[in-house]
């Protein structure tokens, strides 16, 4: 069974209740049970881990290479500023997932490139909450070929 | 019942047999029979165009106002190019999700800005043909709230 | 008596209907109504033509060479992006306005930028759907000093 | 009846003797004639002012706040400097229209930039001394719907 | 005996006619009249096809992968902005070479850039009408090596 | 009475020892002893934190967000590059002033752009550790109008 | 008792007036006499000047020189294009800080860059007609350990 | 007998006494009297304006046409913002000479581009006060084929 | 009976043997034998020089101006950065034509800007070994119309 | 005898596991215990630590002002992205020598830009794990002339 | 009596023959034998060195070293492409002058840019052959403050 | 034994006397001393080549080929100028390392891109003269693996 890890990046933690006319008002914890639930659905394991710290992330990542077969990350700020959080999805090589709440490219200019959407396998931009979901079934999707490890 | 158009650009008619290598095996009709599957399990219609005419694609758009809920498009080229096309999207004002087969951010730089993105819903990239069946997915739960025209 | 040609560009076939609050509530017929009345007011001949395919409008641009004094166009999204359209109204050769139904210099950046201004007489923004009459009036006055064809 | 303010930026003091083979030979007297004439066929009242000092040019346009109803404004070279001349004409809050004897997209790159622009109602280039003329009708067409102070 | 297709694009419709002091005297016609000559020299097939549709081309470019060998293209404008017909050419995959009767980089810096340049196997330019000639010459050199279809 | 969080981002825990030439030889314990004193003489709470981790940082501006009125920041050399941090005092919804011992426009390119300044009330740059009084008053003055919490 | 000169750059001369959505209620007058009152304060003389010419601001910077013993400078739209108006305040070679009443950095792109914060003791923005008074401050401070003139 | 007027820009007028380190000792009026002494010496009369006024300097340009056969100019700070300036001297028609007492291409990166140079005669920088007197020898070389007005 | 001038610039000298892969297994001296083949057929004097230096270039061009009546050449790196070359076509007059073996277009981005290409009557790239004859054939066919020196 | 800090920022804890085509196969413990080695040889102190975390390498930067003589960095992605490293190694004020295993000239463009090498005394970059050796040995060359603290 | 080397750079050997209507018909032995006239006029010695080689202008600047005072250089094309001889210009350590016979900054852009204008004490462009007079006059004046070594 | 080929560019002839304080007082006869007798002690054969001709230099890469192993090379401002010279060590293929003396990263904008870099070993940078003798070591490190010719 394919195990999968959710890493949530800088002001993820106030997701539901920062700017909710932007992000909208579905909280992180929200969002971590109906990732949940869908991975039972779809017959897989998740684990989560938020964090403000860049270098919690990147040791997160290379952690996991032992005990999951994917990421789904959302990276917040450090998508467009983290050379060295784009060195360790790549170092880590696990098939990674980008998600962002909001669609970067139809914001302010300095939103617009993304460090780590060219060693990502997929994006999944602009949905909310739903984005997540929509990220478990595609990398699932990718996976499927190859087999999982659990 | 909810409406959804699928809108395929220039060189998407050669999708399977055009470098297999970047964009894969599957082919146009094999992707639009795997949405209608979708379409049907999840409660909705669909329709396709394809074609390498950037007008058609923009009069396409129009004319789906009366008829539709919502657009899926990959546009191709023209993603990088097109001021015309993100203006008949935005024109148009249906809800319009974005797909591409690769990860245009992971490929040569004049890929890595999209015009239409600015007046899209949302982005789904690089999960190759399976990005549909999430593009459907996500537009579908943004539409959920609103109600449908069927 | 001159005979002016009217080219309306991609999305003008949606003028009226468009996001009205950018756009203006007046429709494409209304323009060329207004157009016409105020070109037989001035003691000339016009002739209209929309589309959305940048080669149909290529080609109406050479054929107006056997039978028009001059012309109007608004290449909506084209005027930022199409170099082929710029060397089409240079190649013609036919005295040629550009108008534009908002300012362009006020909105995004992508728009700040005219291909086709390098090659045009003058160039009329900004005053909604007013501005075509403009532009028939001065053209006018511009080629009063040469003659005309008809 | 409506009032509009006419000002003439920098060097256009010289209209018609300068480089005539880029400006024309009409001069800025014979602009303000025309203009006038044309002023009272529409039942309006014009006054102007020319000054190669941005400073006048700012201070007129705060001053005609309580006399006039719009400006037409050819600030010159400030066209493409100026912040503080765009800050005036924002600040008047008149509704402005901008004018160019030529065209200055086809001229040096330097002059493709209006910092005017994004504060105007409109623009008028490329028609020569006509060109005053045509601002003039667009101006009054805009002011029309709302009445004048006069 | 290998086969060619002469693809010509927007504006080529009028070679000959306009701005001959840019492009000369030579038109399509002829151009093709003289291509067809020398084909039956070297022994080879041609056909040809001008559009002043993008459409037009990238569906003729897929089309010709069951029938020809090779390609030779002027895509005019589109040369400097369409991301679309690039991908066709790499899409389908025959040894194309690029054209143009100008040396585009001696002239505006918007033509400096080719989009088509990266996936094609060379370019003649500067030539006048005799680059056409020369690109059939050279396109048959290249292919020799490997032998040709018909 | 309002509450003050002052942050001190990275290299301020060095001040008056590093680089005395450049900014100055007061410490960071002087200058917290200045401000204090001072918002005792104004009448307000103040407390301060001082990492060199931008997690911690930014957990600080959510933690704020239950107890302070408004906060005070020197985001050290991350004013001008971390998206993230700009995110959370976006996402904190404090009034936050921005405080810098140097003025950055008038060092290295690199410190000209602020991508705090974009969600900042102000700005106090240049005046040593006088700055940080300074930002006390103004962000207390700002505050007057709405009444604080304390 | 040292002895300071306010220069209020153009369109300064509105404050209050214009646009109050963004620029405040405050009129300049009233700046101007809440800055004598906390002159009178801090044992300090000022003097104002306004003009909207560029020229009459520099010639009051060297005028200064026998007098005065620093400046406070709002050289609104000034800030971002004049050189000669840096180069008047190092060559008078007066202490002298910026202030802005909004924050320039979260405006329009031209409002980012200052070619005056390079050659001024400190900078503060976005505090309002406050900021004067919080310029005062600074700059007095500042001066404190060399003496004054009066 | 030709005349020359020399021109002196913002900031000119502490020349001396303004950052001596930068731009040496020598004064205006010396720089004047130097001049004149050379004049005569070469047979020529010259005349002398400073002003910091862009409006004064360009309104000079224009009334020197009647009395004058070339032009010496030091811009000053204008060299590098001012559209206008650059329009005043390719207006005139006068040929004109660019003189810095400073070498600009030594010194900050936003005094490496001249708008003046492009419509000047020649340039002549970085010899301190002395390049006023080869500015006049040059001058007067280039006229001596065209004979003078005097 | 025309003579023409084949200059090869840095690397040349290593072609056939340097990265094959890239530049093919054609030596030089096959280049130089081909082409003098070809020269014979087409009725034209050649000749050859080969030089790393861009000096023994420059010298080379303006002594085949009493000599020849025509150039080939390939700068190789110099084609990208020589000003100086460019100047030395530009000032020797020579119809020139301008050869690459690989296609620079499809390289690095610092291959993508050709300085030689503004003075150049054509460009060849892409052909390897090839275009060398492409470019006899071409610029002797430009020749034509003017007749040859010898 | 002098003391050395070895850095190792960001994704270096999976030296030898990550990417061992780009980065090698030597792990961070032999590079250690490698340069421990040497140290002992040439007569030296190390010490040894390795964080991914911005804020722990700048607080140990701070700290080993007391006891060390010199510092060997290899920051990882930082290098191209933190200000506030480079402000942490010029503001601790020992002498410091940047390593990378590999060449990022010779990568992707936003690894070409270092932010640390303008406060470093040198860079060694390209030679793998030995680069770290040829660090020690050029620190220890610069350092011979001063003495050292131990 | 002072000694000054005189450098002509490449394309300088064509000086008066080379596209006379852009450099004039004064050759370069001309040049030579009026400055050399003007030489003794003014009590100093000069000499002259012409090649189209950048090291053997880099050479021939540390030889001069031993045996002359100052430079006059014209570095043709090199002016804006060769580092190397920046770098010989400010090791050599002689005060040298930039001379062109045009001004660059009034042609194509890539002329605007000089890099050893950095390093030079001052320049002279634009008054075609006489600037080389103009230059020996500005040089032997800040000489003289100094002594000559002759 | 292997050999390895020390190539010294433009301004080092100067090393030891040219800009001392930038530059070091160590000659570059002292540098070949020092490298030589390195060589000696880990055993391999070095020689010498110092030329300010970049044709010299492409020249020497090539004969190289036949007879060393490697090379060191400094190629002073060539570094940021030359392609030709990038494509000589590429087409050479001898395993190369890139010396400076300084750093440049640390010094002016034009000296932090590297052309050569692209396709060196490695870098040593910042060392002084001992940055020649670490390159040789780290050179000899990586050739180590392969064996030499010697």
């Amino acid at each position: 069974m394919p195990r999968i890890l959710f890493l949530h990046g800088p002001n993820l933690q106030a997701l539901g209740t920062r700017e909710p006319g932007v992000y909208g008002r579905v909280t992180l914890d929200e969002v971590d049970t109906s990732v949940a639930s869908l991975a039972r659905e779809l017959g897989c394991e998740v684990e989560f881990l938020e964090s403000a710290h860049e270098g919690v992330l990147i040791d997160a990542l290379y952690q996991a290479r032992e005990r999951c077969d994917g990421v789904v990350i959302n990276p917040g700020g450090l998508t467009h500023t983290s050379v060295a959080l784009r060195d360790a999805i790549a170092g880590a090589g696990l098939p990674t997932v980008e998600v962002h709440v909001t669609n970067p490219s139809a914001r302010e200019p300095f939103r617009h490139t993304s460090l780590v959407a060219g060693v990502a396998l997929g994006t999944v931009a602009g949905f909310g909450a739903e984005g997540y979901r929509l990220a478990l079934r595609g990398l699932l999707a990718r996976l499927g070929a190859d087999g999982a490890r659990g």
